[in-house]
């Protein structure tokens, strides 16, 4: 193999594919990445038992062939070249990066004993790039970082109505958006670190979405990944808005947002504030022995009852993200079930934010 | 107690004492913020056993006073507001910080139990502020962070020609720096983390340095900072450095670091490379069994021997450092002694950074 790319092309897809599959330091053959050279230019690739990812960059390959080297160490002598361009070539047991007056040797592991990266399974059907990258940054964060229990580490994307809807909850609160486009026939639960990274690399173009029997494929641009599907029963919505809700505020997000912030500051060892709903106004309150008390008013339309539910106020700034600069509705219900967020605004991709009611704080 | 100020200018006090005077949780009452009201402002000092400090803030006293409370909620609460103006005011068993619509409440100290902020000591001369804050930079940056041996946790402040010079060493680099100034009659080892904090808020004014028999204070703007002096014999810099210098490098800084960079990536466990010296370049080279062989010249005038050292890869970047956009001399020494690096561009503040070497990497 012998090609001739621009740095900072190559490094960028380098990162990419390393951030897609991080390294498992258990083994060396699954850290590294492939590279193939061919008249189409470099594709990138690396997979370990689960997921997969490759990157297509531009390139003039002087002569083709694959080899596999260590991914990370690719990727950070790349990044830290600053010449415009670089020439990959094998000498001996090395595959050479070479740049001005510069060269770094990475050694060739042995090709063969790599698993490979399969191609992707059949397409499903397609979202615009920057609706699913919102809808992924909401969701995606709100399910468990934890992953001994798949179900709360996922994220379930289903075609609903000919669009997307994806969901993630850790237990305590769920993240519901539905993103417009043409899927059909898909409802997979995805592991969630996968598809935080995906939302910060798409771009505004199309994301198509494909799926087999155990795999499931995203591709944008001249990136491609797959992974293993989690499996796991998803908890349903309707066991946490049961339409018993009985208070309705209106009030601008990032009011509510600054405020939380503050109080949150004052809340015991649980980080539990309360929401005391008034006639005009929800008067949020933290009280802790040592720290001191907090109280603060957020103006806001108020209907129906005066329910007044306590929550946790890393969770309601967490909630009340996705609706920056926008006016939200919360649905309060009666009782320790879920608070409903929604925004008041009209948006092309709609999100709904629940979140478990906590025990009020002592006073 | 009963103060009206403006938010940003309170919370930077408060954010800067807190700063300078990190909260040790062993004593809450050593993790309070004196507040004193008068017609002056308001004076916001915090103080341990070893270091106090002091800052002076612009405010409207309705009524004066002294008050002590927990420090760090009262800084992080005037950070997360968003009013113009706040007011805080004892009402009761708290301080009450009020501001449209909120109102958080701070639990008192007992103010007779603390031991209050002693006034600096008497001043030994200046220094100009943005001079002093690079040294500062440079030099507390190259102390140890390892405070078991107070003398390489230190920064040697010494009147020197009507100037004041800088050093600090870890034992394997040791940091010059020439502020000029007007300091007499001082010779003093102070923390280097308390100076690298003064660093990063010393601003384009004077600088007053002070000491006394064990105190060691800093002024400038509306900020007092004392501390404690270190004890122990500081290294001498002449133990470095012998004059038996026989190979001088001149080459640009900025292309030094980014080859020592890269090529770092390739260093064995102990993160050594070496630097070869040739006739019109040098070529720092690195090797690991895992990670491969990296190779890089930069242009140099070369003058004098070929003597070539080998160097941690990270303390020759930080040596750097202070040189950037500048060209340097290497002046390299045979044997296991320093290399000295110093700038070849005329400045106002001048550095000398003193490197031990290291065995060579193996083949």
């Amino acid at each position: 193999m012998d090609i001739t790319a621009s740095t900072a092309a190559l490094a960028a897809a380098a990162a990419d594919v390393v951030r897609l599959v991080p390294t498992r330091l258990t083994d060396p053959l699954l850290s590294g990445m492939l590279l193939r050279a061919g008249p189409e230019g470099v594709v990138l690739a690396a997979g370990d038992r689960e997921r997969t990812a490759r990157v297509t960059c531009d390139a003039v390959a002087h002569t083709d062939g694959a080899v596999l080297v260590p991914g990370k160490p690719l990727a950070e002598t790349l990044r830290a070249l600053t010449v415009d361009t670089v020439r990959l070539v094998v000498e001996g047991s090395r595959l050479a990066i070479r740049a001005d007056g510069a060269r770094f040797a990475l050694p060739l592991l042995d090709v063969a004993l790599h698993p490979g990266v399969p191609e992707p399974p059949p397409a499903r059907g397609t979202v615009p790039g920057h609706l699913f990258a919102t809808a992924l940054s909401t969701v995606a964060a709100t399910a468990s970082r934890d992953d001994t229990l798949p179900v709360f580490a996922g994220v379930r994307l289903r075609a609903e109505d000919g669009g997307l809807v994806l969901r993630a909850t850790d237990r305590y609160r769920m993240a519901i958006a539905r993103v417009p486009g043409e899927v059909a026939d898909l409802d997979v639960l995805v592991p969630a670190q996968l598809l935080a990274e995906v939302g910060k690399q798409v771009g505004a173009g199309e994301v198509v979405l494909g799926m087999d029997a155990n795999r499931f494929a995203l591709s944008w641009g001249s990136t491609a990944v797959t992974t293993a599907v989690l499996d796991g029963v998803f908890l349903s919505e309707s066991s946490l808005v049961l339409d018993t809700a009985d208070t309705f505020v209106d009030l601008d997000a990032d009011a509510l947002t600054g405020a939380a912030r503050r109080v949150a500051l004052y809340t015991d060892a649980r980080g539990v504030l309360q929401i005391d709903v008034g006639d005009h106004e929800v008067r949020l309150r933290g009280a802790d022995p040592q720290a001191g008390e907090a109280e603060e008013a957020v103006k806001a339309t108020v209907d129906g009852g005066r329910t007044s539910p306590a929550v946790q106020s890393r969770y309601l700034v967490d909630a009340l993200r996705p609706f920056a600069g926008k006016r939200v509705r919360l649905a309060i219900q009666p009782g320790m079930r879920a608070t409903a967020i929604t925004s008041l605004d009209p948006e092309e991709m709609a999100v709904k934010y629940l979140m478990m009611p906590m025990l009020p704080p002592k006073q």
